[in-house]
Formats: structure tokens, sequence, C-alpha cells
């Protein structure tokens, strides 16, 4: 039994981490923190968990929370969690980190895409990219996680069966996205009456996640890959849809594609592959409240076009449950501890 | 363990049975009927449940089925349970019916709102109206449980508190109902660009749910209570909210209500009481994905007008997931098994 | 033709005003003011409108807007018009203020519902509530139209026929409400995945619009009517239902309640009957984008309950269609210039 | 003042024509046929039309409505087209056809994409196909005009510029779409609970739009181009976004794409060009209920990528107001008549 703690617990992907802690078995809540709700009940914020959580928030104390608990989920935005993480892994505690601070192993790479310089070198050296698809090994007793972003996930997931066995240099992911993918805090594009019936490019011209994506399939191919995330927000509540259009050649056949797609994720459990049938394609829709990942493709010989999809629930494998996955694998746990969730029909 | 069958599981409820029940400990699904995709996997018309069931659907055949189960969830159109529960009776089984064939105690009223002589008088005497708020005693052990209609749960639920301690006679139930509370069929009503967007009273002039909450309503309060539903569909995908409009004397205040809600349900798992702070009032959005039924109210002393609350998730506790803690109930099991979800946020 | 001053143009009502007065005949924009985006093109606050209008907003400023327009439409907060409004009309410009600065009569009820003290109680005597169902004589010429209120406009419309016809003192108004209605900022409540499949009670103990509600009804029934308004807001973008629930006697039939209403609105170029058929009630989904207010009812017999129903688009008969219809009037143009939209479908 | 026959009047293209055609300055609409409907009135199918039409729905019958009405606006499915068509040119009536049956101008297409023989060869070398900004000329004074389909306008619009200037012979184009794409015949797939948050590919292994793509701009390039369109549903009501996604050489500047389409699109009265901001990117958001295309892009130096966006309400520039676009220049109408509407805002 593991006593833990959520750093960041009144937003969205806090909260999804309270709502899949509640219910797992090798894990005691014992440290919910916020800076804007200390002292304030967390059913108060959170009106979902009324009834399964009667503690309050605390503002975070390293002294206090690292006596209260083993492992730390940090649910903060980017860039906070460069100033508590070095201090909880000297303590010696885990470090589930959700936000970006910690995913690039190129401390350049955060002057580029991330603006800041990255003060702990040492520590990115360290720390997991937290895809159990790709760093199982090394997620194995680790002690800082990184855990991937929603967007990146989806792209890496679609692109990993191609990249592994062709010699694709660039991608282009077009990427749909629902809302909860922004989190908690209001903003003009949030707003229900802008942001329903939208779809909406955003952060079309050099989107942050091609960073992470970058690094891990060009880890893969062992080659430098190029990857162009182009995201349009649509209206959905919770998913994303990455979609990967590709040109290629006639050689490549279907039966190809869904052999590398099988091969690349042979005993993963959170990897279904979607094809043929009355939903030939991956859909979000079908994901949500799990922690699935639906992976699937459609090829157009007449064009020579090949588009891979991933649909994943953005708040689950984009994010809490993904960071539950790792989390499990670095305790040594049953990987599908505290995620046996089929998802909602209809959700 | 019980071995389990659900008949009609290619529907919504019969798949939120199917979801539900992969999760619970005491239950082994062993039988799953369609007529119409009969020898199809689940997974085929149920995409959310791939990697799930490997499962393929069956005919129903009485004789087979009952050599594989020894309790029957009966996710069936109203009128058809009528054909089968009397067969499952005789053999033996445990029989959950989610339709409404067997919850009205009085045979004329199945003349009266169904149009039809219901055949089995003796079988409505046996059967247990499945609201475990009201016929906990009478479930344990029940052979017949009649799960009651989702309007109509809300509706009793927002009801009971002040029917039991009030001389209200007249209610009136303002109900907005989220678009999966019809069911998997596609109607002209049901087609996303009609049903989105639309706020859309319908069977606003003698709801068959009317029947079930008058009886249940005037059995715990010992007299007649008339309830009028005017339902609503808009546009959410899950939840119901029944707000039920009185007038009231100025004897009657705040803290009335609130003591007579939280001693009607001392102790239940299931409900919950929303009073005051940043969400103040029920809301299913809050709910969604779980068996919960919030409660709530607001008084306008100035007018003398009290409304109550009772938010669900339609499927949930306005269908399978009070299908189950009913069936619970009946099998001595603890009654929050297979049900420990927390809502989802967003959902 | 006049020339017309927008004043608050950045926000929903604003636009929708420039929107609707860029097809008026009789109509030139000549100013329209923002306080936070003021040099700024229109279009760039609102890209529906690129093309449409090439100005740019200003800062309001009494002397060269008084010189530049003859109308002045105020798209204020409350408050904001006590402060314009007396100078504009000084000027002898014609004021339709879609705030609620001078709906009441009655000074004191603005300490009672809006808190403050109302320093011009001679300008609300003169002020036109300006529903021109009820007061289409007085606003002839009027100087000072005060435009009513959206989820009031629908209350009223649906009580009118029967507060007329009978003596019904006390009405419920149950009254759904979708997310355009809170205005162009974001809120958390407005927040779009705490919005979306949300069904939430709001301003449930003394709506506001209370206030003007009993004001016209019981002027109408020349006695005390109290009405209890009970807003939920859900995820529709546009649109308002309120549905006004009454327990009747048996005296009273269907066909009394369709004589009242055809009485009411006879004549009435926005007010369409609903009556039977496929869509038997009134749904906001058909008036999206119109003027029109849709009325009906159902009426349960058994029960010996009344439902009467009001569907507008709350962005045009809730708000800037109603001022545009209003300002018409006052200027004996014909009263559907402007506003000859049939409703989007599907919208 | 023309005298008009809209064909197929029941269906959503249908009411969207009636709607615009009802303010109309030069157009009587005379006749409007539905097999399902005739006889009944056009406001009982459709609600939103109540107090415009006034009309009944007949039968289709050639020698009637051909001495009724001058102008024949064919909403019919594709198929239905080529039986009505030649009859109607017979006799000399314009026919404007909103299906596919005259969009392809080699026949051996209509075998390839749509699986039948096209029986009228001659009337293909006859019809113009109804883009304004491709074939303005040859509209004026045609008798039978093609009307472009949804996902095919915007996938155009948004390629034109490039293919025009530049050497790109293969096309992605990764289209968004919204439900009322699918038309009014509720499917499984357009059932509200399974519709709404869906993100999901369809019709992704050779969509029949590719076809008339590949026509026009393969006449504008003077060379065969090759277009994948990928089309996913979501969940808005009304609206396409095409993405087509480019990789690009160092020479290319922003610059250089911003010329192209304000070169292309020069004059256009319905193409809007969107470029920086607070809404840098097309949204069809902000087109809903008007007949504009916004277009513009966004360009990844770094990747060395370019996506050209297209946004348009696929009723509208997606179908029944392209068509009328298409009408008022063979009629030598004004191009914008029956037009002038501002899109929504919220829509």
């Amino acid at each position: 039994m593991k006593r833990v703690a959520v750093i960041g617990a009144s937003g969205y992907t806090g909260a999804e981490l309270l709502r899949l802690l509640a219910n797992h078995s090798n894990v005691e809540v014992t440290v919910a923190t916020s800076r804007e709700y200390a002292d304030k009940p967390i059913s108060m914020v959170h009106p979902h968990l009324r009834g399964i959580y009667n503690m309050k928030f605390t503002k975070f104390d390293i002294d206090k929370s690292t006596s209260l608990a083993d492992v730390f989920f940090l649910a903060v935005p980017h860039g906070a969690s460069l100033n508590i993480t070095p201090k909880l892994l000297e303590v010696g505690v885990t470090v589930i980190d959700l936000s970006a601070d910690f995913r690039l192993k190129d401390p350049k790479s955060y002057e580029e895409w991330y603006s800041y310089n990255h003060p702990y070198p040492d520590l990115l050296r360290k720390s997991v990219y937290g895809m159990p698809e790709i760093h199982r090994e090394e997620l194995k007793g680790a002690k800082l996680v990184a855990v991937p972003g929603c967007n990146a996930t989806a792209t890496i997931l679609a692109s990993l069966p191609i990249v592994r066995k062709f010699y694709f240099d660039k991608l282009i992911s077009d990427v749909k996205v629902a809302s909860s993918e922004g989190g908690m805090k209001p903003t003009e594009g949030s707003h229900h009456p802008e942001r329903e019936n939208a779809i909406r490019p955003y952060d079309a011209e050099g989107h942050r996640h091609s960073a992470e994506v970058e690094q891990e399939l060009s880890l893969i191919a062992k080659r430098k890959v190029i990857v162009s995330i182009i995201p349009h927000a649509v209206s959905s509540v919770r998913g994303v849809l990455a979609s990967i259009h590709l040109w290629i050649n006639d050689d490549l056949n279907e039966l190809d594609i869904l052999r590398y797609i099988a091969e690349t994720y042979r005993g993963e459990p959170f990897i279904r592959i979607v094809r043929g049938g009355i939903h030939p394609y991956p859909d979000p829709k079908y994901v949500i409240g799990s922690n699935f990942a639906d992976i699937g493709f459609s090829m157009e010989k007449r064009a020579k076009r090949l588009t891979i999809f991933a649909a994943i629930d953005n708040m689950m494998k984009g994010a809490s449950g993904q960071a539950i996955q790792a989390f499990n694998i670095t305790q040594g746990y049953d990987e599908r501890e505290g995620l046996k969730y089929a998802p909602l029909r209809p959700g």
C-alpha cells in the first residue's frame, strides 16, 4: 500500500487522478494540494467526488507532504514542477510528473520550445518518458516519470508502427481535440457559446508537443523524424483523434500495415486494434472513461495515401490514466490496477 | 459466483449491464442474447467493449440459457418480458427485469397506461419494485425484480422526502432528459441535427412513468398522490434532472426540508445530498458514469415556492446501475459491488 | 434613414444588433462603441462580421456620438445605462436600452431586486417596456424603450393568454436556457467542459426577471400576480423554453386554451401558435436565428395539469431582435423590417 | 420575377432552399414537391417555416410543375436527377441540380465513382459545375447547373490558390464535417447519442467527392491533380472545415501564400480571407447561416509544412446557398441576392 500525494489536485488532471486512485487497491491518497482552494473540502471544488473524498485540500508543504506520502503525482502547470521535483527526489520519494518539465532529454529543446533554460539537465537524463509502450523496462523502479502530453500520446501511438518499419522521415499529424484538453481554467476560446460547434485550428505553427514526439519517434527510428502537428478544437468534451497522413508507394498493402500495428502492440494491455466491421476506424467516442488507445487506419490505393488513426481519452491515456499505468510499472504492480474501466457507451 | 445472462444485450441498457458486470466480483456473464446480432461478436455492435468481451451474441433459447445462467437481466422492450419471465421463474432462476412489464401492482393500470391486459396478475403481486431506497427488505431473496424507469426514478427520489412528511397530494415533475434515454434505435427525434440544441417537450399529456411514480408515492404517503410528469428532451447524452415544483406555506423553512431529505436517505449508499457552495444544486453532469442520485432543493420564500431536484445518470441509477444494485441485494452481496464508480469530470 | 449607434457593441447582444442592423433598410450604423476594444476593427472581435463592417470600435463620447447618431441602442451591463441614458435623452435622441435599468416602474423594486436606489424615478415613468405584444401603442414615438429580459420575455409570452382570462395568481416558470444567455464573458460555469451536458439549476431562489414579469402580468391581470422563475442551464447555444405549469379545474379544456392564445396573439407578426402534428410543442430549436416566439401547450386532463410553453431565440426575441422590433414601432417603420429571417434548420 | 420549383423540398437542402428563396426579391416559390409528404403542409415537416410558407407539398408532376415554374432546384438523391433533368431541359426550363448526377464531365467517372453508366453524356458536356469562383462566365445563361458537393466545395476553395500557382500534384484534404451534412434521414451513425462527442473517420478509402475535386483542380492546374479526402464526422450541427496539408520547400513564404489567395479570390463576394488577430484561422463557427467561405492558412517553417483551411456552412456555400448564387448568375441577377446574411454569433 503506497501513500500517495496529488499536487495540484483542484484542476482536471488532478481530479481525474483522485477519481482513479480512489479505486486503486494499492494506494491511499493522503495529500491533495491546491493553492487556490487550500482548507476547502475537495467536494466543494469537485462536486462529482462528493461522498468519495472527505478530505480537504492543503497548501503544498514539502516537509509535511513528504512525511505523509511516498509517491507524488504532479498535476501542475508547466514550469511549476521545476521548483518541486528536485526537492522531492532529494527526499527520496517517487515523482510522477504530468507537466512537460522533464519530458525532453535535450536541455536546448526547452529553450527552443518552452522559452526557458532548463536548470536540471542531470534530471532530464534520469527521468523516464512515461509511455509504457516504449519505455516499460526503464519505468521499472524509476523515481522520476515524465508523463507524455495528450496530443503527443495520440500522435506517437499512431506513428510508432510505421516509423519502426519504414523510412518515413516527415509526418503530418492532423489532431482533433476535445475541450477538456485545455484544463479547468475558463478562457475566451473555451467559453461554451464559442467552443460548441467550433472546428477551430489552433497552435498550428509549431505545436509544443512536436518536440517530445520527434524525440521519441527519432529514438525508435534511429534517425531524425520531423513531425508537424496541426491541432483542431472540436466540440467534444473528452477525446483526441490523431490522423497521421502519409503518401506511400505501391509496395505497401493493407495487410502489411495491419501486421506492423499488431507486431508493435502485441501484448499491450491498453492498445486495441480496430479493423473492419460496423465501426471500422478508431473514434475517441468509444474509449471515453477508459485508458484504451484504439489504433486503426485507412488506405486509399488509388491515391497511394495511408492514414493511421489513434483515438484516446485525453484525460485517461492522454494524462491521468497513463500516469497511473506508468506508476504501476514503477512499483511492480499489475499494470492495469486502478484502470480496469470499460469505456462508457454512449459517452 | 453467479452465472449471469443478459437478454437483449445489443441495446444501450444491455451494453451498460455488460460494462458493469465485467467488473463485478461475484458475477460471470455466460449468456448475452440479441435477436438481430446473434452469432456476431459483442464487440462488433459495441465497439467500446472490444478487448473486454470476446463472446458472441446468441439467440435467446430458454433451455440452453437456463442451463448456463442463474440470474437473468432482461433489457428487452416493454411487452417482451411477458413472454420470457414466467418461463424463467418456473425454471427457478432469478429475473431482474428492466422493462415495465412487472412494475405496476394493479393489473388494470396496464390497461390504462400500456394498453394491454396483463396476463399474470399473480406475478405482479410477487414482483418487487427494484428501488432499494423504498423496498430494500423485500428485495432480499426476491426472484422477480422490476427495475424502475429512469424518469420515474428521478421523480420518486426527489419527491420521497416531502411526500413522507407533508400532505402534498399533487406534484408536478418537470423532467429534463438526455438523448440516451431513448435507447439505441435511431428515430427522427434522435437524429443528431434535430436533437442537438433541442429543448423539446414530449409525452407531455400523460407520461407512462406517472403510473409507477403514483403507485410508489401513494404507498409511502398512505394516500392517493397524483403526479404529472412533463419531460423535455435536451441535448445532453446522459443524465436526467427532475425538478419537483411545489407551493408551500409559511411554516416550512429550508432546514426542515434539509432534515427531511437527510432523514429519508440516511445510510443510503448512492444518495448524495447537495446543499450550498459553488455548485448548490444537483446537476446530472456530476453523476455521469456513476450510480449516484444527487438530491437538493431551492426555496423562494417570497413566492412560497419549493423545488426539489434529483439528478441521475439515466443509464446507471436510471436503469442498469439500479438493476445491479437491486440484484446485489437479492443475492446478499455488498450493495455497492460492481458500482463503485466515481462520476467522470468533465463528462 | 436613421443614423444608429450601438453602445457596448463588442458583446453578444451588441454583435447581434450589428448583424441585424446591417440589413435594415432604414438604418445606417454610424457608431459602435467598446471600452475594451476601442480603435480595433469590429471584425477583429467579431470574426463573423468580417466583410460586413469595416468600421472600428470607438470609445463612447456623448458629444461626438450624438452628433453622429439619432438612435442609441444600449447593449451595456445593468447599471451602466443609468449613466448614459439621461444625458442621451437630454440631447433628444431615442434610446433603446437592452439593460434592466429602466424596465421597472416602481423605484423601490430596484432596491429589492438590483440593490441600488434608482436615481431617475421620473424616467422610469417615461420609459416604455419594449414588448410590442403588450405596449405597441405606447411604443409609437417613444424616446426611451426598456427592452425586456430573455427569460422574462419567454415567461410573459407563455403566461399572457391565461393571465388575461383566468384567475391564476401564482405561476411557476421552469425555464431552460442556452449558454449564450450569459453573455460573452467566460466564467467557470460557461467553460465548455462544464457547461456541455449540464442540466443545471441556477439563480433559483429569486430570479431578477421575476420583478419585470410580475409587473407586466399584474398590469394585464389587474391584480397582483406572483411568478417564481426557476432557470436551468442546458447545453444549447441559443434558445429559451419557458414551461409554465398550472393546476386547473375540470371546466377548462384544450379548445379554450387554444382560443385564449389565438385571441391574445391575433395579428402579431412574430408569434406562432404550435399545435398538433409531428412537432406538437414549441422548441427553441425551430426559432433559432429568427424573431419568432412559438407558443403551445400540453394539458393532462387526468391530473388537471396545464403547461404552456414559449420558445424563443434568446439573442433575437429575447434581446436584440425584440429591440429592433420595438425600435421599428417607435419610428413608424414596418415592424418586421430587418427581422424577416426564417429560422435555421437544422440550427 | 422567376417562378421557382423546389423538387425534393422535404429534406434539409430543400428546406434551406425554401428558407432562402422566401426572402429572394426576384423569386416566387410556386412548387415544392415531396414524395413522402405530398398534400401535407410544408410547416408540418418543417416547423421552422411555420408562418412563412402556407403551401402544401405536392407530388412531382412534370407537366403541372413546368406550367407553374421556370426554374427548378433539384434537392433529390443522387440518381434521381437523371430521371427528371432531361425532361425538364426538353421543356426549356432552367435546372439547378444539387445532386451529383451532372457534376462530372467524363461519363466513365460515373462508372468508377457512382457505379452506374451515365445515360446522358451530352448533358454532361452542357452542364456547368456551379462554382462561381471557377465558372462564373459559363454560368451566365446556363440551363443546367450541377451544384458542387459540400466537402468538394471546401476542398476546392482551399486548394485553388496553390494549385494555380504551384506544382502540387497530390493533395491531402483532412475534412471535418458537421452532422447536417448527412441529410435528414436518421441512421445509426446520426443517432444523437452516437454522433455527439464523436470524432469519427468515414468514407476514408475513396470519398466520392474526390472525383469532382480532381476534375476541377486538374482543369485549373492544366495537369492531373490527385486529391485524397479523409472526412471526419464531428459533433457540430452545421459546418465543414477542410485542412489541406502540404510539404513545401524553403522558397515559399507566408506573404506568397497570402498573395496567391488574395489574387485568386479578388472581388469574390463570398470569399473572406482570414489572417492574424484573435481568430487567426478559419472556423466554420463564424460562417454559420451565411454563404461565406473563409480561407486562411498556417505555415510551419521549421517543418516546411503548409496547411490551407477553408471553412463553410455545409447547408449554404456547401449546398443551397451556392445553388442560389449560381442561379443568380444564370439569370443575370445580383450574385448576392437572397444571400445577404451575416453569420450568426454565437451559432
